[in-house]
């Protein structure tokens, strides 16, 4: 039932009317669908692979690059993690129904401002099969309806799995049709999708830059980017270095591919001849690229043993994504921070300072989601933060700004109640 | 030192520089700031109002209509209404700082999610040369810079009041370039300005809905729109009846002309012949024009002794901001409900009812941003919902739904605190 042949506009306002039975139905029914999609996943694991095998012969045959196969395969282990993710989401707290705030006005009215689904969200995303079932996870966790349209790389795969999903969540009593798949993959029915104001709440896009490119130019629908980071730690000449050179280290190394990851290294004029020598032989030890100014090379002293590339403009607005670092030296935090603000992505930005005047002004004066202070910006997500699963991180200054949870996957409304209170 | 004939671009660049101070300044700087800008309004009254004569004077010649003349005019007591508008802004609580959430972490950082000022807010506004006052004064209370882009034909009155803005802020200690006036009431200029994308935070236009098409057309930048209401009371079988007609008398004709007025009447079937005939007459002696369905003229008897004109498909989906009011008679409050969330612009609406399970119904089924029950829609308001003032109202459901005060001015970010944690 996820994949008749309708249009995305058809499968749009069939969503629409789903979200509205969706949004009252309780929390233990929405509970109850998600179970039922992570038991549906065990007990259809062979459909799951078989679909997969079908996906991954096609794409072998159109000679796809060995990292995308490597992303669109499943394993019976695979599957078992995205049971178990969906399980994670269905024991999270229901942010349906919270009271963001409430009052008695002066005139006996009650008032509340109370979090209540968005409606219908729709996920656009690449190769990645597991993306049907996290997504419909959260979008049904949050009282909405989900419409996706995945790649046609991994069209058998989702077609298998958006069904299955369907099926579980409409077997557990939820309406039809807030679980739909559009069927293929081509340009018209991005921009159909993308078009549908007043219909579709929000547009999530889960790929690359090219994606994002090509909904930017014809969205008339709100949508929220997963935020690329070009992210800084800055070490204060008050910092305990022993500290500094561990969150350094972690902040690039740990991993050093997602956006958390740190891109350039700022170092107070104070400290780096101290500094510099044992952070920089750590960071090369570890396999990292290093690209210096000047002063961080006459700091790191004649007898570095290893090579030290060097800094450009344009590498201190990169996002390496990759073993490189951008290392500078700055005479203070106000230096530093006009540094950030004028490169940064605003996605997460450290401190490692011994003053409290030098954290302060960190945090009070770097423009970004997530700003911290004597810790690795790797901590930045919603699992870390607190927040359950996360469906991607946004550097967006209006609605979510940093994690995009479950509470950012709802809007509120105003209830207010009377007792036949007019305006005078 | 508002009306420097730079370019756009240039006044956006230098008014984002001038947000990150803003952004730092404390609570008290801001209030003496707005504190000042009142004063001088009182002080510099003559240059006010020998400006506007101007702008009345070429807009006479122009032969502007009578309407917008009103609106354009200033008088010794619509400035000291502006005045005492500036200082309300200042007694309001500073959103600037709030912690709206916080938590430690199991690692023990420290985690607090907490208001910060946008940045960079541009309004583009018609003849009225208040707003010019109002949402300066609404912006630099949330510490966000403000660029204004005025209509021509307030031109000198705009110039003369945001230099005097600007001047009164930086005399109170507010850094330059916090206020400034885009000079020119181009299509150009406007559209320079709605793609600073970066560095305007946001774009809140103030007008027609010619201003919001040629911003839709144009903006790479974040917009919110003040929304059009078309907006329902139901009349519920279980309604006080008399409550009801007070409900709907005060939410059609109290101020017909605004977004949270009521455009159409649903009735219960069970009770519309009780009801009709008295409401309706009271309606219509208030002036009001009334389009109906069949079953609600039959329920009004044949001696009802005013003309009923007959309510068209496109009634339902009208707003039509004067004295008309199309009216309905429904089956159930289901029916009612599925009529609201077809014809609604999700702006304010209104249920009256004895039913603890109408009401409850009505507050989850109703997809607007203000549901009320047993009250007038005419409560939408950001000063009558107790957060002080309001730069208007959102039917958007993401950042802001429901009146856009001081808080919806502001971002969040994540202040993150530790002791030297890396992640594992």
């Amino acid at each position: 039932m996820a994949t008749v042949a309708a249009t995305p506009t058809e499968i749009c306002v069939a969503a629409k009317e789903a979200s509205r039975a969706l949004a009252r139905t309780p929390t233990s029914l929405r509970d109850a669908a998600l179970e039922a999609i992570a038991e549906a996943l065990e007990t259809r694991l062979d459909d799951v692979l078989e679909a997969n095998e079908l996906d991954q012969d096609a794409a072998r045959e159109a000679g796809l690059e060995p990292a995308l196969l490597d992303r669109l395969a499943l394993s019976p282990a695979r599957v078992a993690e995205m049971a178990e993710g969906v399980r994670r989401i269905a024991a999270l707290e229901d942010p349906v129904g919270e009271v963001v705030e409430g009052r008695r006005l002066l005139n006996g009215l009650d008032l509340r401002k109370v979090r209540v689904p968005l409606g219908v969200v729709a996920v656009v995303y690449e190769a990645r099969p597991n993306v049907t079932i996290d997504c419909t996870a959260l979008c049904l966790k949050s009282g909405n309806a989900i419409v996706l349209r995945g790649s046609s790389s991994a069209t058998q795969s989702n077609a298998v799995l958006s069904a299955l999903a369907a099926e579980a969540a409409v077997g557990a009593g939820l309406p039809s049709d807030v679980v739909t798949l559009v069927a293929g993959g081509g340009r018209g029915e991005l921009e159909e999708l993308a078009t549908q104001a007043g219909v579709v709440d929000l547009i999530i896009p889960r790929g690359g830059e090219g994606l994002k490119a090509a909904l930017t130019e014809v969205a008339t629908v709100p949508v929220i980017y997963a935020a690329s980071g070009n992210c800084h730690v800055l070490v204060d000449s008050t910092a305990d270095l022993e500290s500094a050179r561990a969150i350094a280290v972690n902040a690039k190394v740990q991993r050093p591919g997602v956006c958390n990851a740190v891109e350039t290294l700022l170092v107070h004029a104070d400290v780096a001849a101290e500094f510099l020598p044992r952070a920089l032989g750590d960071l090369a030890d570890a396999g990292v690229e290093l690209r210096v100014d000047d002063r961080s090379r006459v700091a790191s002293g004649p007898a570095f043993a290893h090579p030290l590339g060097e800094a450009h403009e344009s590498d201190w607005a990169t996002e390496f994504l990759a073993l490189v670092l951008a290392v500078k030296v700055v005479d203070s935090v106000e230096e530093a921070i006009d540094h950030i603000n004028r490169y940064s992505s605003g996605h997460s930005e450290a401190i490692v300072t011994g003053s409290t005047s030098s954290a302060r002004a960190f945090t009070d004066g770097v423009d970004a989601a997530c700003v911290y202070v004597n810790a690795s910006t790797r901590f930045t997500d919603g699992g870390e933060f607190g927040m359950g699963a996360e469906i991607g991180n946004s550097t967006q200054k209006l609605h979510a700004r940093g994690p995009i949870g479950l509470r950012e996957l709802c809007t509120t409304k105003y209830v207010v109640e009377g007792t036949g209170q007019v305006r005078p």
